[in-house]
């Protein structure tokens, strides 16, 4: 298993920078991984996404098994052949999303993208050893995802890497529940491995996912188990906890686990792309992120910008920006702040509602995070993340390192 | 006046290629102009527009009064330095979109694109000598446009380009009314010219506009008024009619009121951009034309294609295309088929109410009708345009002319 190379290591919990071989080119680490969840990054094409700095996107595995669905997909070669891309493609394999509209997240998400087309929510039906029983928000009709069954459009789905199919533990439950739905977690990615060993594509990566909620101890076992397993790498999912401090800790039992014969494993945390939470998975010894936020926050009028105290976010929409002759963020090589829009025209685009802000504040956002990434990159290179993790931490934007 | 130089004239009816001179650069005619109503072409940044192939847009004084205001733009250096678009702008008057707030149109359009922003309908209040009063459909205030407010909104929304203010008269009116109307468009015309001379910026060129509905003899006595006044141009407006053959008699009224010392006035015709409409139009004389639908079509879903029969256009949201392996166009250079990106894609992305189909199809559109103006112009240069619009009228596609 030589997928994974690692280039270099620095910082007390040894963060890593590597480089990540997949079938379709390989991807420098540690990465953000912008989110294609319909088969396309949001209002943007491959090769803008590919310019932004990023090599490799993260399909959805649950909204495209019901729309195009998996066999038209596979059709065109996979979701690359589809939409275009032809770098590195990650697919989630449906558990996050299925167990979602248990609880709400993803159903609430659904609605709000679907209200115009005729939507109905989707609700989940039943929990079962064999998979979970769901109705599509697509067209009402019951579907049901099993481990093998997500493995298998994940095939079609033709991703370079999958992930196993997990039940994502919600955040309130009680330890006892957490054990049992790890375990089967556990069960689920045999299955899920086994699926693959005999049918999975040549050179598809498959990562297992780590559970096991706030609990040190489950999250430990859950993180060798999955580590012992015959996965390609590990993801780290479920509920991180209530507060970033808490969450910080969640992970830290998990990447503590992935020492050793382990090292050679590509690490991701999956839905998590806060500046001070990339920053401090990196120091983690995190690889890879995907996460909603940069391209959701940008499609609502919300920039990301060196600004700690704001959860380095700036709302356009706000009436202070409605005359600001000021660009977004000097020295950021996205069009919006390359052609020196002022934050009026963004903010009178974001609030008339214009795709064209969409659009851009999109790429800005991606753009702030591939600098964010490049430079962490550089500085576990260079033996001095400290220093770029301090100085980004203090309001910094640095993109010449 | 020299803004207009004719390079060559072809055909039974005097079409002609020409440059449109103006403060920000030259505009080479026959030419579509996108329109960039609300200061940007919807989901596309300028230089993409630009690498369409286009050298002017049309910004919409009626929107952009209301929201964000001439002042605000106005600090910015108009729409062009609001938008970053670095070449000609034309605003229309905000007299089509006053009036048309009378009978639904425009109602409707805001209606459907405000839905979501808690926008109200906005409501035209009364047609007075001196102008009009309506209420904002973004803030619910009563607001006054009069030919003078009009022209001083345009010089500060500082358009290379301004129409002077007029009553677009409606389709089902009566001769007396339609014949009442001109004539206070003709007062009107006088009063923004009035207005131009004394307070208008430097280069700003006006256009007066023909109304006189159907009717033969109004309409050649609007022609004849507007281009005897001094306008730099002429914009024919208002109701041509019930069908094309209708509106093609219409629009021939007004030109051929234009040839000999009118001659060297360019001619724009408001509104119109079917494929055929277009082809005639440049046959008829007209060196200009704005029209939503390349743009409004593309959002929809709707694809502009060498298919006579059906109005040169494909629905990529029905059924047929889901499974489609055919490109959109070959020969075409736009994004969407330059990448050979599947018609099942694109119908896919159409259906989802993706950001990415809605821009891809606006690029295709456009680079579509870019395409069709630049052989209808190579045509004349030739002494060829018989030919060129007899292969587009049988379904062809040309681009190497």
């Amino acid at each position: 298993m030589t997928a994974f190379t690692i280039e270099a290591r620095d910082g007390a919990c040894d963060a890593r920078a590597g480089v990540l071989a997949t079938a379709h080119g390989d991807v420098r680490t540690p990465a953000f991984v912008p989110l294609a969840t319909k088969a396309t990054v949001k209002g943007l094409l491959p090769a803008e996404v590919a310019a932004l700095g990023y090599e490799m996107v993260l399909g959805n595995t649950f909204h495209l098994l019901l729309n195009p669905g998996p066999e038209l997909i596979e059709r065109f070669g996979g979701i690359g052949g589809f939409m275009g891309w032809d770098g590195p493609i990650v697919t989630d394999s449906g558990g996050f999303q299925v167990f979602s509209m248990g609880h709400g997240t993803v159903a609430e998400e659904i609605k709000s993208s679907q209200a115009g087309a005729g939507g109905r929510a989707g609700a989940i039906l039943a929990i079962e050893e064999d998979g979970v029983r769901f109705r599509s928000y697509v067209d009402g009709r019951e579907r049901f995802l099993s481990p093998e069954g997500s493995m298998a459009t994940q095939a079609a789905l033709g991703s370079d890497l999958a992930l196993v199919f997990d039940e994502c533990t919600p955040f309130n439950v009680d330890r006892d529940y957490t054990q049992r739905s790890t375990e089967r977690t556990h069960r689920w990615l045999e299955r899920c491995l086994g699926w693959h060993a005999e049918h999975g594509p040549e050179g598809q990566l498959v990562y297992g996912i780590v559970q096991g909620g706030v609990y040190e101890d489950l999250r430990r076992e859950s993180t060798s188990t999955v580590a012992a397993s015959a996965c390609d790498g590990v993801a780290i999912g479920g509920s991180l906890g209530a507060e970033k401090a808490q969450m910080y800790e969640v992970v830290g039992y998990a990447t503590r686990e992935l020492g050793g014969e382990y090292e050679r494993k590509p690490r991701h945390l999956l839905g998590i792309g806060e500046v001070d939470d990339l920053i401090r998975g990196v120091e983690l010894g995190i690889d890879t992120f995907d996460c909603a936020m940069p391209t959701r926050l940008g499609r609502h009028g919300t920039a990301l910008v060196p600004d700690p105290e704001n959860r380095w976010r700036v709302d356009l929409k706000k009436a202070r920006w409605r005359e600001s002759e000021e660009s977004l963020l000097e020295g950021c090589e996205c069009p919006a702040c390359a052609d020196g829009l002022s934050r009026a025209y963004l903010s009178y685009l974001a609030r008339a509602g214009e795709l064209t802000g969409a659009r851009l504040l999109t790429m800005h956002n991606l753009a702030f995070l591939a600098t964010l990434m490049k430079d962490l990159r550089a500085g576990i290179l260079d033996g001095d993340l400290e220093n770029v993790a301090r100085e980004w931490r203090a309001g910094g934007f640095r993109s010449e390192r």
